[in-house]
């Protein structure tokens, strides 16, 4: 027997292809509508391209080797570092904003356990050369789109939504020491996740006061316009308030205001991100983030030498189809034949009636299937049945040589054509074309 | 600067991913006529998968390491293994023959020289359980079929054929013994590629008579018609020929005679075929071959324990893509947006009521692209003709509010609508939606 293959990756047999298939049809359809264009890389990349962004640690989570040419690669775990590599090296050229998209596979060498594979597909959606907060609102868009497009609706999923710039300022307002900031975001982002009691405990240890403190712990469940009655005079906090109200506002205007939630607690990774930053999440909190991304305006700068502006979000296969499957959105779609030929291996000019019909229709488009070997009759209606065939064509050649085309049509009479031309025609007009 | 990428890898910016796209799009499209269904595997799988099948040797042609977990693993340098593995673990369910395909991305460290990648996607069609010569015309057909689909003819492509049996038979009957035959192989590979008196010399190495040695080295440019009327007297060869013949009116009934040329030359990969072998080669001996098969009966039983008869070929985006832009036949296709919307930001409900008629065409299948940022009226302009806009759609919002929408048709007048629902409609029915 063959080795299996390696834990955490996975096979896709034609019923799992069909899945993924549907994911990524719908990912490339809406991303289109927003007029991005898709872009790929190399799935190896010297191993300098991670450690760059992400210092050594990285390299315990990746799938690391040195090639036969000495040199230290890695499998990519994420797009960003490639992508920023490939818009740096034509900054100058390239129309901005830079409007890109990719559907890459990713791996880590992470502990498998229950959901967490080594291997998974994530569509990336990035736009460069804008600061703007309406490109902020375009590209939730396009991630609550996608949503949308599966069938989910804001009942079923949330972009809870936060803003660095905004926290920054409120942490300025409540005159918190900038050295102090990472550990605030450290406890935010477990707020959720751990004991208040161990957040409080954090947040002193950081130098904060009690009374700070309560203001912090308080960030849980804040909505925006709370936020924006107690702090829209401070000097420090108003113009992100603002900022942030114009974000909510083309959202608005975009129609996906319903879907979002204002939460503080959305910190995402810490060295990144620089402006608004968002999570979509199933609304019942039984899946992992399904999707995640913000602004980080300087990454660019420190990885490609581009000092751009730019904002992006990764958007995964793998929660994204367990909530589809949860929810009974993810149809069941093997492609079935169009059109099952069948012949008599007795009659004259078998199988070469069969074929020329086979390859007539096939040129309309349609999706032809026939059994390889002559059998009864019997045998080629089964494997037809078998293969789940919309339609059967019996083609019957009579001793004079003269071809006719039976169709065979569920729940109606037979169709005969006297044509091959004529049967094309009917197939034409008549079957949902696999393209 | 971050570093480049890997030699013998591919950055596929926005214009060289619209080629891939359209090398992929393509042999979807025509293999989903043929009604094989699609599967993918892991790209990464334990070494002893390919060293099974290949021996050690193949080791050195391979991204192969330890993993984290040590073991022994590679990136995938062809399919057959993993198709092999994937077919064996269900070969009592799976519905007979089993007609896949899939697209692999594929890695060999090799030499890197002129249009040799370490990496490059390969189109994979495999049929499995079906030993008539038919399933064999069916397999060529679909490798021919993609070619015309991409707009190749029988002048710019052949389909060399030969037939391991038949060989092997011919061989039987020039009284050569079989543990011969592979030192007889090795020669007619590569007779068309070495002086002929080097050919001769291994020939009666290989211990061939000289009126045998000159037989063989009469198989460059012999004909099938011309092989039938020597041999078809031999007890040995007139089954084989017979089989072939068979094949051959098959393929004619399947529309691609035309292309094909009986080819005793054409060897492949020697322990592993098993019948009817085919290359597809550019008319003028430019390239490298385009796409190679056959039929490999032997080959699942001995790497995944299913004793079935087996056929497929494998055909690459590399060589394919470069007969394409010689030919003139590779479309340039980044896709351009169909409607750029563009407003005064100094008029009332600026950029909402942009924002509102973008989600509306997108919603209706169209791409839309907008400025993000508030710019004046010909900044905007010219930045649609900067993205090959199809529309222009300038967005009216009257002081009253009343908003209307004009779209500027090139060569024609404006044309005018007073409500959004108007203007999707006319979109819905004006443009080619991209899909």
């Amino acid at each position: 027997m063959p080795p299996k293959p390696l834990p955490g990756f996975r096979d896709f047999y034609p019923e799992q292809l069909a899945e993924r298939a549907h994911i990524f049809d719908t990912w490339r359809r809406i991303v289109r509508r927003y007029a991005f264009q898709e872009y790929d890389g190399p799935p190896l990349e010297p191993l300098d391209l991670y450690t760059q962004k992400s210092g050594d640690e990285i390299v315990t989570q990746l799938y690391n080797f040195v090639d036969k040419g000495d040199r230290a690669v890695a499998l990519r775990p994420e797009m960003t570092p490639t992508f920023a590599r490939m818009v740096g090296a034509r900054a100058q050229t390239l129309r901005k904003p830079v409007r890109w998209f990719s559907m890459p596979q990713l791996f880590r060498y992470e502990r498998t356990q229950k959901g967490r594979l080594r291997e998974h597909f994530q569509l990336n959606v990035d736009i460069v050369g804008e600061s703007d907060v309406l490109a902020d609102a375009e590209l939730l868009s396009v991630a609550v789109e996608i949503m949308r497009a599966f069938g989910l609706t804001a009942h079923d999923v949330r972009a809870r939504v936060s803003d660095r710039r905004l926290l920054n300022a409120l942490l300025a307002h409540l005159a918190i020491e900038e050295s102090r900031w990472t550990d605030v975001y450290a406890v935010l982002d477990k707020l959720e996740r751990q004991p208040r009691e161990l957040s409080e405990e954090k947040l002193i240890a950081a130098g904060l006061s009690v009374e700070v403190c309560s203001v912090i712990l308080g960030f849980v469940g804040l909505d925006f316009e709370t936020l924006r009655a107690q702090y829209g005079d401070s000097v420090l906090v108003a113009p992100e308030i603002a900022r942030f109200a114009e974000y909510l506002s083309h959202a608005e205007a975009l129609g996906i205001a319903e879907w979002i939630r204002f939460d503080l607690t959305i910190v995402r990774g810490l060295a990144y991100y620089t402006g608004i930053v968002f999570e979509l999440f199933d609304a019942t909190g039984e899946f992992r983030a399904i999707c995640g991304g913000g602004r980080y305006d300087n990454l660019l700068a420190s990885l490609g030498g581009t000092d751009l502006p730019a904002l992006g979000f990764g958007l995964g296969d793998v929660v994204l189809g367990e909530l589809l499957r949860a929810r009974k959105l993810m149809p069941v779609m093997v492609a079935s034949v169009d059109f099952w030929l069948a012949q008599s291996p007795d009659a004259p000019r078998y199988p070469a009636a069969m074929l020329e019909a086979a390859t007539a229709l096939r040129s309309s488009g349609a999706s032809v299937e026939y059994g390889l070997r002559a059998q009864r009759m019997e045998k080629q209606f089964e494997a037809a049945r078998k293969a789940g065939a919309r339609h059967v064509v019996l083609v019957d050649v009579a001793s004079d040589g003269r071809t006719t085309y039976r169709v065979r049509l569920s729940g109606h009479d037979e169709q005969h054509f006297d044509r091959m031309e004529a049967l094309v025609q009917w197939a034409s007009s008549t079957t949902e074309i696999a393209t």
